[in-house]
């Protein structure tokens, strides 16, 4: 058991974004190595494998709160279980999607996520044609019944997968409605109050650099 | 037509890669204007949309070589045409896939890319039971396949979307096998030579972050 007096300062000291970001890397590598039979880890071993920086490996760990054994490392086991809960893993978000088009029907058939502690449980769109349908089992309805299924399922993260003209107000009705969080693909910066969390995976800006730098080097 | 002199100089200044990074909002953004009918954009209203500065985008514009009219801005015809070129979306990038589990099924599903000037022609996996088989009419090949096909068929670009312990091993034999830029989903920091164009996108990261957050705002 923890004191409350530990509970505080975790709360006053939230884990760094970098840390957080490099989670699920330790996760995925743990999980392979369990699978190999792999019972112990070392920070130097992880760090050699994902190409981090050794002393970093050893403070992000501090953050899971597992403690590594001297000369043998930590408990494959332990790790994975401590990295889950940190992440979340074993709880289990549900999201609302909005854009239920090329983008947004991937992202529902992609299943890795459910895994990862979000769970699509439905989508939205203003086409008429799409109502009723339902990809992979996830049912897609009109836009205006967003806000009374997010209450009553006390949905918390909002994946907007519309086009890029879209996305703005689409968000701003995510956070009329009382949606926390939201994750855009679309290829837009988002304008939301301070409190609501936002993350952007642009997808076409990546291809774009990739695209461009290619040209470059025909040319160069 | 450009004079050498012009055609030197812009090699000189590659455009910047945030620069670069907004050009598909600038095209999303276009397209859907198009599509209302509207003939004429200015750079404040696109900064508007976008959240962008617009002296920002007075500078992107310049790089996309369109010239606005006082007054009434850009041609959205001109813009959109510029933009195209500039992205590449009318040459068609050819992209070899390695990991067909759910993420690399999802991709080849996403038609959105092949609008985007990247069409993935084949994906490549290390499941037998998966050779033969295709994804929506794109074939999935046994990994020993990767460079024959590749050099036969010149391709550029290679996506990684196999499990973190793979990514490093499969990013070798890519650049081995002369793939020019990765395009790396697994969540693993890749090590490869400078000239290799590299770009990750960590969808599990952001997700991470995502939920952290949300638990953080639980406790707080």
């Amino acid at each position: 058991m923890e004191t409350v007096q530990e509970t505080i300062s975790k709360k006053l000291q939230p884990v760094p974004e970098p840390s957080v970001r490099r989670m699920p890397q330790y996760l995925h590598l743990v999980r392979s190595m369990r699978e190999k039979g792999e019972v112990y880890v070392s920070a130097p071993a992880i760090a050699r494998v994902l190409n981090l920086d050794p002393t970093q490996v050893v403070k992000d760990m501090a953050y899971t709160g597992v403690t590594g054994k001297t000369r043998v490392g930590f408990s494959t086991e332990e790790l994975q279980f401590a990295l889950e809960e940190f992440l979340g893993y074993n709880r289990k978000h549900e999201a609302f999607l909005v854009g239920a088009g090329f983008l947004g029907s991937a992202l529902i058939q992609y299943q890795g996520f459910r895994e990862a502690g979000m769970k699509i449980v439905a989508a939205f769109d203003t086409d008429k044609r799409k109502f009723g349908t339902d990809i992979q089992g996830v049912p897609v309805f009109s836009l205006e019944k967003f806000h009374d299924l997010a209450s009553r399922l006390h949905i918390s993260i909002g994946i907007i997968t519309t086009p890029a003209g879209a996305a703005q107000p689409v968000a701003d009705l995510m956070v009329a409605w009382g949606i926390k969080a939201i994750w855009n693909f679309a290829p837009v910066a988002l304008r939301v109050p301070e409190q609501i969390i936002v993350q952007d995976t642009h997808i076409y800006a990546n291809l774009a650099v990739i695209i461009n730098k290619l040209g470059q080097q025909k040319n160069g």
